[in-house]
Order: C-alpha cells, then sequence, then structure tokens
C-alpha cells in the first residue's frame, strides 16, 4: 500500500513525538511492505515564523491531497500576546474547517499500570473506557455573527447549527457506539438552549436507526459531575463542539496520562487528521523527554480508520501496552516504578 | 432586627430541607431577637401543579419587596415532558431574571471528616477551598435570537453581553477574592470567543484598581482539567453564564457531599436569593432522609451577604461543623462511621 501522508509537527513538544511517529510508521512500513510518502508542511507558531500565518495555503493545499495528515501540537508563550488572527491555535481551527473535520473522536482508556497516577480513587476510574464523539466545525466556534458593537459597549458569539451538521455528528456517535459497548449518551444542555432542543429531538428521531444502541441525555453539567463521580458510566458521549471542548479535557485528565491519549479529527469522505489529545508543551520542548504515546496512538489511529490498516494499528498498539507493562515510563507520569526513558528511548522499545 | 424572608420550597425534597431552615431560623431569631417574617410562595413544578406556570407574578411582587429569598430546589420526572415555558427550572431561569441576580456565588470546601467520600484522592482534594463567581443572568441563557428557521433546517443560539454585565460580575469577583485568600482565575474561551476577548480585556482593565489580587487568565477547557488535577490551587474563579453552570457542577463533586454545598444569587442592590447547589433529588422526596446542610448554610449566606448578620451566620456554620465532628451523617454520604440521622434529627442537632 502506498499513502501519502502530511506531517505537520508544529511547536514545543511537536517536532519531537512527530520524529517518534516517523521511526514508528518507518517500522511499520518495513514490515508490513508499505509505502509511505512524507510531506512536512507548517501550521501553529513554526508557520507565523517562517510566513507571519498560522496556516499557510500551501498546507491546506498539501493535506487535500493526501491520504491522512499527523499532527504534533501547536501554541506557546512566545505567541500568546499576538492579535487573535497571527495565533497558532488559529491554524488548529483553520485546518479543522478548511478539511472540514466535523468529528473529533477521543478515546479515554487509562493503562492498568499506570492508573495510580489518576487524580481519581483506584475503586472510581478502574474499568472506564469512553470514548468522547466531539462536533469539530459548528457551534460558538464557528457562528457569525461574532463581534462587538461599534462602541464596544456589548458583544455577541454565535452558537450555530443546521440539522445536517448535527445529524452527521449524532450518527457517527450512534455507529461508534455500535462498535463499541453500545450505550450512547447525548450530551446537551436542552433545558435552556433552542439548538440543544434540536440536538435532541435529532437523537430521538437517530434512535429508531440504531436499536441495539442504548440512549441517554444527560445535561451538560451533569455530565461534567458524572464524568468524575462514575467515569465508568461510559461508553461513547457524543456533543456539540464547545461542549465537548470542555468535557473532553476534563476526561482526559481522569486516567492521570493525559500523555497517552490520541486524538482522531475525521471528515466525511475526506482525508483524517491524528493528533495527541495534550498540548505542546513548551516547558519541556526540545527536552527529548517528551512521552510520544499519545502521538504513537494517533499515528494508530490513522492507520485503523484512514488506511483501514487493523493490523498494522494492532501491532503499535500492543507494543505500547508491552512497554508500559515492561515498566517504561516517560517524565510526565507520576509512576513509582519501573525505568525512565526519553522519547527516543521509549519510541525504539515500542 | 425585623426581615421579611419570602420562603419557596419547589419541589422534591425542597419542602423538607425548607423545613430545616425555618427551624434554624426560628431558633436564631429566639436567641438573637431578631423577627423573621416567613412568606410562602410557589416556584417550579409546585406552581404548574397548582397554576399552571412556573413564576407566578405573585411569587416575583412578593421577592421584590422582601429582604430575601430562600428556594429550597425546582425539578422533577412529573414535568419532564413538559413543553419548555411549563417546565420547573423556568421558574428558575425567571427569577433570576426578574430580580436581576447576576452573581452566582458557589463556595466549595469540604468537612475535613468527610474528604473520605470524595472521588479525589486525599492529597489532591485536602485543603481546597475555593469560590465560583459565575454571571448568571446573561450569555447564552438569555442572548436572542434563539430559534429554529421556519423549515426547522438550522437553529441558532446567542451569547451576549454588555460591557456593564460583564464588569459588575468582574467586579464581584475581584472583591470576592480581596475578602478570601485574594487570587482571582478568570475563566474564558479567549483563543476561540469574542465575547471571551472583552471578558479578558475587562479582567485586565480592572486588575489596576484591586492591586492587592493575584490575577490569572484560564481557558475553559484547562479550567475543567485544572479542578480535577490540582483544585486546591484556586480561591476565587470568575466567570459567564454557561462556563459557570458547568465548572461550578464540576467543582460540586471533588469534595464528596454535594449536599453539603450553598449557593447565593445576589443583584446589585435588591434582594437576594439562597439556596443549596444540589437538585431537587425526587427518587428521596418525602423520605425525611435528604441531607440539610446544604440549605442551612446557604441560610447562613443569606444572613450574612443580605441582612450582615454576621454572628449569626457564623453560629449555624459552627453548629453545623460540630454536627459533622461529633458523627452524624445523612445517608447521601458515603462515610463510615457515624451516626446515620434523619433531616429533622441533623436539624435537630445543629
Ligand atoms: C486550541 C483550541 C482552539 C482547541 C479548541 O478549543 O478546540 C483545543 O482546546 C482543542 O480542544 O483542540
Ligand atoms: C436548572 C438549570 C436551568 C440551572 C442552570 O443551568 O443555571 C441549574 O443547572 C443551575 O446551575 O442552577
Amino acid at each position: 500500500m502506498q499513502k501519502k501522508i502530511v506531517l505537520l509537527p508544529g511547536d514545543g513538544i511537536g517536532p519531537e513525538i512527530m520524529d517518534a511517529a516517523v521511526d514508528i510508521l518507518e517500522t511499520i512500513a518495513k514490515k508490513f511492505n508499505h509505502q509511505f510518502i512524507f510531506d512536512y508542511q507548517l501550521i501553529g507558531g513554526a508557520a507565523i515564523d517562517q510566513l507571519n500565518t498560522p496556516l499557510p495555503q500551501q498546507t491546506i493545499n498539501s493535506c487535500e491531497v493526501a491520504d491522512a495528515v499527523l499532527l504534533g501540537a501547536v501554541g506557546g508563550p512566545k505567541w500568546d500576546n499576538n492579535p487573535s488572527d497571527l495565533r497558532p491555535e488559529r491554524g488548529l481551527l483553520g485546518i479543522r474547517k478548511a478539511l472540514d473535520l466535523y468529528a473529533n473522536l477521543r478515546p479515554v482508556k487509562g493503562f492498568k499500570q499506570l492508573l495510580s497516577a489518576s487524580p481519581l480513587k483506584e475503586e472510581i476510574i478502574q474499568g472506564s473506557d469512553l470514548l468522547i464523539v466531539r462536533e469539530l466545525t459548528g457551534g460558538l466556534y464557528f457562528g457569525q455573527p461574532s463581534e462587538r458593537n461599534a462602541d464596544q459597549s456589548a458583544v455577541i458569539d454565535t452558537l450555530a447549527y443546521t440539522r445536517k451538521e448535527m445529524e452527521r455528528i449524532i450518527d457517527k456517535g450512534f455507529q461508534s457506539a455500535q462498535i463499541r459497548n453500545k450505550k450512547l449518551t447525548s450530551v446537551d444542555k436542552a433545558n435552556v438552549l433552542e439548538s440543544s432542543k434540536l440536538w435532541r429531538e435529532i437523537v430521538e428521531e437517530k434512535k429508531q436507526m440504531y436499536p441495539d444502541v442504548e440512549v441517554e441525555h444527560v445535561l451538560v453539567d451533569a455530565a461534567a459531575m458524572k464524568l468524575i463521580t462514575n467515569p465508568s458510566s461510559f461508553d461513547v458521549i457524543v456533543t456539540e463542539n464547545m461542549f465537548g471542548d470542555i468535557l473532553s479535557d476534563e476526561a482526559s485528565v481522569l486516567t492521570g496520562s493525559l500523555g497517552m491519549l490520541p486524538s482522531a479529527s475525521l471528515a466525511e469522505n475526506g482525508v483524517g487528521l491524528y493528533e495527541p489529545a495534550h498540548g505542546s508543551a513548551p516547558d519541556i520542548a526540545g527536552l527529548g523527554i517528551a512521552n510520544p504515546v499519545a502521538m504513537l496512538l494517533s499515528t494508530a489511529m490513522m492507520l485503523r480508520y484512514s488506511f483501514a490498516l487493523e493490523e498494522e494499528a494492532t501491532v503499535i498498539e500492543k507494543a505500547i501496552e508491552a512497554c508500559i507493562d515492561k515498566g517504561y515510563y516517560t517524565a510526565d507520569l507520576a509512576v513509582k516504578s519501573g525505568e525512565k526513558v526519553s522519547t527516543k528511548e521509549m519510541t525504539q522499545a515500542i
């Protein structure tokens, strides 16, 4: 199989963990006789520094003709005081919109050996294995108007959705539940928002089409509580963009190993983008100690979702598990025993 | 001192815990020689059942001329399938708007003796003592338009704020920090929302006026993480309505005793409304086992904030602490030893 992959290392630890992904992909290519063609492009702060824009047109063009996109991370204090069109995260928002990456999938599953690093008690966190399906190209993030009035005395943002946008992400939620544990939690704020009322109606309509999936509606505030008090009660959570942003970050710290959580952002028929759930960690950038696991699990997701290379994806995931089992860990993990290794050593071991 | 207090027992366990508040207030009245005049009014499901509206005009009128309002809780499965203008929470939203209760104060502080019931590890939760200052009458909750287009193919909600609305809640945040530990965390989503950018600018402007307060800006997704990983790093959190809804509910489960958390909703110069942070708990309504503590701590907040009766407020708080110390607890608390008591017995003990 020949595949063209755009690599967007980005900022902070992005380039280091991208190196890890490339190493692993080259190993996979050899072992399974594939050919991966890498196309490095700029995004975020790195693009601002070189081309004075967080998302060069060439990056978009390259992604559009690629088979998949891998992203490291964007952002850092260097660009924090830039005007908003020159901030790294604009690159991320822009590429999501440009590629119509409407479905953000964020699995949250702890490694048994690392659960001691969880802020939650072991009896609370153990057994949890959930997937957040977040809408990624609509809602408050892109709704217009988003502006101040002339004298700055008032401001509005707009939470806008079309029925179609809701339908496709809700379908993705149901379909994700079907291939997992068949339980879907739809999160909204239907007691306040009109958009949530429509959302809930669509979920109710759709559920006839997925009779094997059990559905519950949970208000976003209640969901924020339940993620902490009973995380193992969830299978798949589907929700709109802003709620998904908050809940997926909340969920990402529950297992105590944010450095191990991947994500996929998918389009309807186009290219998919894969990136770790964590950020650019500027404080440890360049030290060679970043945890490559989230990036490598994202790479595995790419192989599975974009290339249907199930076996190859599983090989990576199993290798990661085996390394954790053997006690290798990177500096970000608050574990008590084992062998602390660098990014390179961890990648090598995997 | 003579004070007129409107009592809105509401639904579920609301009436039971309101009885507890009345008992305690009568005791305080006797002991300190005050006169509290109680005016019972309808709200929520109780009002729907009797008057076919969740917020009768008479309730608003009574609150407007009262010195303070105590609310039990609203809502329950009985009204869950009502059209939205006939749902209990409309009463709550309506009274907030009618009385211009723009500032919702939700302190989160665990009782040492009960921290074992926290879902968090003891080393994480111990020492945390934070206050969430949530804007309560603006943002997505009340912004217009909030509607579907004619053919139901799209929907919008509006996140609207005036500068004045932001200023007064941000001032409340700073002032709250001044009388606490002088640290203010302003939560926004300034990397995405125009409203958050204005919010952040106002915080930056205002901080000159409160030089004794240390300010940090945290994005809402990061705040949702940090509440779990490092709750004791917060003192006062100030944020807009929807973010505050989510974060305050998230924070409320951290200590493991949601049944012990009060709240105050304050107007600029008008009446204040006090209610427990928990809901109407329809599953245990009428059983006489509801935890009255959140209601009684809310009552203490009323004495302090609306009547400036600091000593009386402290007497209630100290009595509650003493009872917890003695090992009394209600059924909602997952504690391991002590004496399990009913709502009435707990109130009596306090
Ligand atoms: C960087 C930011 C704009 C982005 C978002 O809010 O979507 C990030 O928090 C995420 O979740 O990927
Ligand atoms: C009942 C609901 C409308 C309300 C809100 O969202 O404000 C509640 O969750 C709260 O926090 O008081």
